[in-house]
């Protein structure tokens, strides 16, 4: 384990942070808002200043490091700045604890946007802002930031970029590191611009705009309204806002191939296709399912897509009082919930590539047996599913359901019921928001123990980065001497 | 696809089922019970006779089949084997529709033991009888029995036998197929007998033992009381019954060893030691959580013992009315009905072997991404989990999960809320019995429509027979010339 270089790799992403809190510091001074504010962020920058420039003076020998140690270093960094990002929140006295704060932030990086706020329309502009910004930045991912701003740029950072970027496989589109991180994150910035312009021109205000482009980009979720996005009744903020959650659902892997024109290799990708079969035969689904609820189809089609885009893409954003429909419809939720997004989008879950390819895996079962003299072989995306993929998947699946079992254990003490228990870990650990009955859209997880809220914000924080770091951090044998 | 080897199979297993329906046919003339119930019997019988008859008597050429075949061929046993020993049950006009009586035959064979009788108290005893016997034939498997009574055995009937017997793997005991039945029957029998006579001395009415021997046996759980084993309140016989449970949960290849004196192969097996130990941590989690819901240590035992044996053991019997427990112990409980009991036992579920193996890998996933360098190589039982096997498991479980959402969304037209839906699923596709909410163990699967019951049912028989010969039955491919 190489030690230094892990503080050395905290310190300078600690600084990182430090920068990133001048934007909320920033809007605090243009609204002009109390000096408790102001002091907030500044107190949370020196300190961030303070230990990151400590951590990243650190003297080290050697500069590699290996798989294990990226998987170290991405939780570690993770928890920390979600525990230092809290701070602000804390010193603003907008937040009652700590720990309240840790979960808040947790869930702003991990683009959950689950909330212990009771009332987010008392909470002051730089707290909205900073809350949603962290969607932003975790939307692509702390270090994948780090990577496209910083000069030197080590090649082992593959290992930091592999962890963090969310789905099974993760290729670099150019072969410098540092240009991949670059490239990604244009593409995704300039995307947000664009859907910031969009909702301003439908007719929200500026700074709602822009706070709501970040939730949707990062596909987190975080509402400045109680009321999440219903508030503004305005059917085109809602076409908007849905078609912009797909949007950003999708592998960004596939926008830059647009931007060097390789407009074919856009359509021919296997998950895409998944993705928007999935997303629109659940749309037509629940469309018939409700259909008597609503006056005409347009009203129909423009709820159920809000709805389903926000929860497949699991950014959490609601309009339509869902809570009526019919038994059939929430299980379709659910599953899409469980479901995701695309592999190297912003999205949470389980991830389209890993359904569709365990789906594929399992009907080529079927025909082996069918035919056990046919050779036959699954194929994701052009490439053949060799038992290694399959077995990583399976892998994968029973950590997950492991981990799901014991944070329901550990919340099942706070909460009334089955569903609440369940849905408050399905909606964090697959980085949704807002779960049903006592953490439904109307209410908040503020009413659970610090106990439950802890463990939650582990396990949006794993959930985010796809169990293996959190896994490893929290294994003994990770910290023995070799 | 060998058609006429499939009729000529089906004829001769129909032939079987005549022969057994003979018992509660006896049971209806000992308790003089009215001839509209003595012909039921006999109409039935005479039914399959004739069926049975001319398809067995089918001319075929050649003889042998392979698994394709073997797989269809315990699907459609299964089927209609719940069909026609439903019969009984409509022409005694005890149950309203063929739909009722299937669904409660289903529940019988694969010893599910959910059940759309309102009122069991009312039945009589020929029917109660005829219910408990399929939970006995069934527990051990239909074609192992027929395969044990029959001269005449086709070594290729080890694909039968592979595909009924419960479990990832199956070990013939000795070289030839017929022996194997043979022995594995003769131990089920004498133990079950030897439950009867336990029963019988602790208190209970004969004709009770015998049927609650029965349901023990073969883990179903149909109840005789409307209240099931609370009934009795005797605590002699709940612990009977529950450590009656817990031995039939065990692979039955394992009591061959203690037989022919290998002792040491019965304490050394891996799935054994999981089974137990995972029995014994939830009963001490469900003891130290319901602590303080009873008088003393040796009642706050019984009580959950009895019910963790139930519910692992897929049985379904009932004593203490767990509803009353708090929200933890409920989870615990439903963690349990998905793992369900051993192996090569009467027991459902995903079984103990396949969730030990897929704990081991998953563990030593993160021991080889700590360790690069060390070759890590996960065993279960001493065997090597390579590739091959974690592929089958996973392809296993996802569908598993895939059908399991399938029969949630149609049980979700009928269901009030999602525990019910969710439970009615869990409760049938594990073999279960009792569910949660509408289906909970205070009242019946009747309020469900005919669409859900035919597709529980189905599922019911999906889960007994390990999903693979009803997704190979029902897959176009199969019926296709190659």
């Amino acid at each position: 384990m190489n030690k230094k270089m892990i503080i050395k790799t905290i310190g300078r992403i600690l600084l990182v942070e430090a920068f990133l809190l001048c934007f909320p510091l920033i809007i605090s001074l243009i609204y002009r808002e109390s000096l408790k504010n102001v002091f907030a962020f500044l107190i949370t920058i020196i300190i961030l200043l303070v230990i990151g420039g400590l951590f990243s003076s650190i003297k080290v020998k050697k500069r590699n490091f290996y798989a294990k140690e990226g998987l170290v270093i991405v939780a570690l960094i993770w928890i920390l700045l979600s525990f230092f990002g809290g701070l602000p929140l804390y010193f603003s006295r907008e937040y009652k604890s700590l720990v309240d704060t840790f979960f808040e932030i947790s869930s702003g990086f991990t683009t959950t946007g689950a909330s212990v706020a009771t009332n987010v329309e008392g909470l002051s502009h730089s707290i909205l802002f900073w809350r949603s910004f962290t969607h932003l930045i975790g939307g692509m991912g702390v270090l994948v930031f780090a990577l496209a701003i910083m000069p030197q740029i080590n090649e082992d950072s593959i290992y930091l970029m592999k962890a963090e970027v969310p789905g099974p496989v993760f290729g670099k589109l150019v072969s410098k590191m540092g240009d991949t991180a670059r490239i990604l994150y244009a593409i995704y910035l300039v995307m947000t611009v664009v859907l910031i312009f969009l909702l301003w021109i439908a007719g929200m205000p500026f700074f709602d705009s822009m706070l709501h482009a970040f939730g949707t980009a990062g596909t987190g979720g975080f509402g400045i309204k109680n009321t999440s996005v219903a508030f503004y009744n305005n059917p085109l903020v809602e076409h908007i806002i849905a078609w912009g959650m797909l949007i950003f659902g999708v592998n960004f892997n596939l926008y830059y191939f647009i931007l060097i024109g390789k407009i074919k290799d856009f359509f021919k990708n296997e998950e895409l296709k998944w993705y928007i079969g999935i997303m629109f035969f659940a749309v037509f689904l629940i469309m018939a399912n409700v259909y008597f609820m609503y006056p005409n189809i347009s009203e129909n089609f423009r709820n159920v897509f809000f709805t389903v885009s926000s929860v497949m893409t699991t950014t959490g954003y609601s309009t339509a009082d869902f809570n009526n429909w019919p038994l059939f419809s929430h299980i379709i939720l659910l599953i899409l919930m469980f479901i995701g997004g695309c592999a190297g989008s912003t999205a949470g879950g389980i991830k389209v590539a890993r359904v569709a390819t365990s789906l594929k895996s399992s009907l080529s079962e079927i025909k082996r047996v069918r035919n056990p003299k046919q050779v036959v072989t699954a194929r994701f995306d052009g490439k053949v599913l060799d038992n290694q993929i399959l077995k990583s998947l399976s892998n994968y699946y029973f950590i997950y359901i492991f981990l799901f079992i014991f944070l329901m254990l550990i919340v099942s003490f706070d909460t009334p019921d089955f569903i609440s228990a369940f849905s408050s870990v399905a909606a964090t650990f697959n980085n949704i928001g807002p779960g049903l009955g006592m953490v439904g859209p109307s209410s908040s997880y503020a009413e659970l123990s610090n106990i439950s809220k802890v463990a939650l914000s582990f396990g949006m924080i794993a959930g985010r980065l796809e169990i293996l770091p959190i896994m490893i951090l929290f294994s003994i044998g990770t910290w023995k001497k070799a």
